[in-house]
């Protein structure tokens, strides 16, 4: 299932998942019928970040922090913007499976947040974190007030109606439609690309990278977040439901345009191996603390969920 | 219409919605093809943002700089402020508006969103909105990293779980439910009252209030923003669906506990008064730089929409 990553990595996925679920501790009291309701909200919330999830973003953050300054990936300020980061996945995903949206019943092996819970309660837990990302950085210890301005500027702007919410509406709009590859790309680097560079960016940005740094970090990230997509394409054909937690031949079935669907699926396969290349060649001004990094690109296109 | 509010707030309101669309103008652009359909997401976002609303939250933010300060009302800062408060609450209103929410075809007098557009697109445009604040606030002119940190942490609190968005969901949940008095109020100063206390804190930071300062301000706007909540729930009795702009008598048909349903219509209006007394005297340690806040008070409970 996870073959590919170092046990190094997979313990930080371990701890990563103790502090996520912390975050729906509750901080406040309100009237005590209140408080059973919000229990609940929050209740709703964990049970979207529990488990299944491959926690590609946060990983990415830790690892570019590492690549910057080996030790600087262990601080707490890189684990709120882990954190955040995730949220900010977890709530894309919560109300991308909304009946509206793509409709999805299954999410990370289980029901998803909507069948398990109602819409309502989708939208809301996905509204709240979304919110909660937003707080998690302003609050984040460690990282001067400059810092955290930057990262909330560029994840606003990475999950926003130029990043992540635009990519996601092109592909609603794009159902039964032709697509080019070039305007296939472009879709991507929004709906999944954006985000992961930003993964990049904080992690690099919580390290105190210089901008030639940032810079390396952005192209590799640019370069992953397509292969992370064509290798999506892929194990829509080839996966099973199984072993991806949610419908295999699911996007297929909706008529939607995928690299498999426009190079052919041996096309695709070179296209992933391509861009995995050209992931390795932006860290090449970086030594062995970018080996991480390296074993994530290969992870992402070597998997197989 | 705006009975009771000065020439001058009028003034800001009109200029504050030029604002507000400005915010819509492209800063990036993509492949052609994704160029038509982001400029359509982006157009369905000034469909909601467009008119209508009273814009009580960056008037309230303008209205706590200008006691604060005279003159600092002006500043650009206070302006993204606004307009970051005006992006939240508008959000919440599209969401709010969904089927699966309080399913309400109306908002300020035209379709809502997701019957103008379609769901999808609602709730995609709500998300947009919500990033699009904090990437406001976090690019605000004039203000100090501090600052906006500070705002970040006051804005992502007031909007989620246990904020805005609790409180929303402990409405939902409410509906053919008996609620006392007290439990009402809670559910108020979260689904309500948070974002109008964040719109005081907001401007008393933008205007580096002190902490009195701010303590005052934060008092003022409990006690407006319950009075908001029981005014509302008297136009939902008294008022016609013409003038609200919404659906009249919605509240009540929808089984929702009400403050005239607790209290009686002569028990709520008593009650408003009560809260317009209580807001007034907390701003009593200010001088004449608070008159727009007393003259919103008043504007908030004797409004008649």
């Amino acid at each position: 299932m996870t073959a590919g990553l170092t046990d190094s990595i997979k313990a930080g996925r371990d701890e990563l998942q103790a502090q996520l679920l912390a975050v729906f501790d509750r901080s406040t009291k309100t009237a005590p019928a209140s408080e059973s309701v919000l229990n609940s909200l929050l209740g709703a919330s964990s049970y979207a970040c529990e488990n299944g999830g491959k926690r590609i973003r946060p990983i990415l953050a830790q690892a570019a922090a590492s690549a910057v300054s080996i030790g600087d990936a262990d601080k707490p300020a890189v684990h709120s913007t882990s954190i955040a980061l995730e949220l900010i996945h977890t709530y894309s995903l919560i109300h991308d499976d909304l009946p509206a949206m793509d409709d999805d019943d299954m999410r990370r092996g289980k029901p998803s947040l909507h069948r398990a819970y109602d819409e309502a309660t989708a939208i809301l837990v996905g509204d709240g974190l979304q919110a909660r990302a937003f707080e998690l950085l302003a609050d984040a210890p460690d990282l001067t007030a400059e810092q955290k301005v930057r990262m909330i500027r560029v994840l606003a702007k990475a999950s926003g109606m130029e990043g992540m919410v635009g990519g996601q509406y092109i592909d609603i709009q794009a159902v039964d439609s032709q697509m080019t590859l070039e305007e296939l790309r472009a879709m991507h680097m929004l709906k999944t690309g954006a985000l992961i560079r930003a993964s990049l960016a904080l992690g690099g940005i919580a390290a105190n990278a210089t901008e030639a740094q940032l810079a390396a970090l952005d192209k590799y990230g640019c370069h992953i977040g397509l292969a992370f997509q064509v290798v999506d394409d892929i194990l829509d054909v080839e996966g099973n439901t199984e072993t991806l937690g949610k419908t295999q031949g699911k996007d297929a079935e909706a008529n939607k345009p995928t690299y498999v669907k426009l190079l052919g699926l041996d096309g695709a396969k070179a296209e992933a191996q391509h861009l995995l290349q050209s992931a390795l060649d932006a860290l090449s001004g970086f030594g062995e603390s970018a080996d991480q990094l390296r074993e994530l690109a290969r992870y992402i296109v070597e998997r197989d969920r």
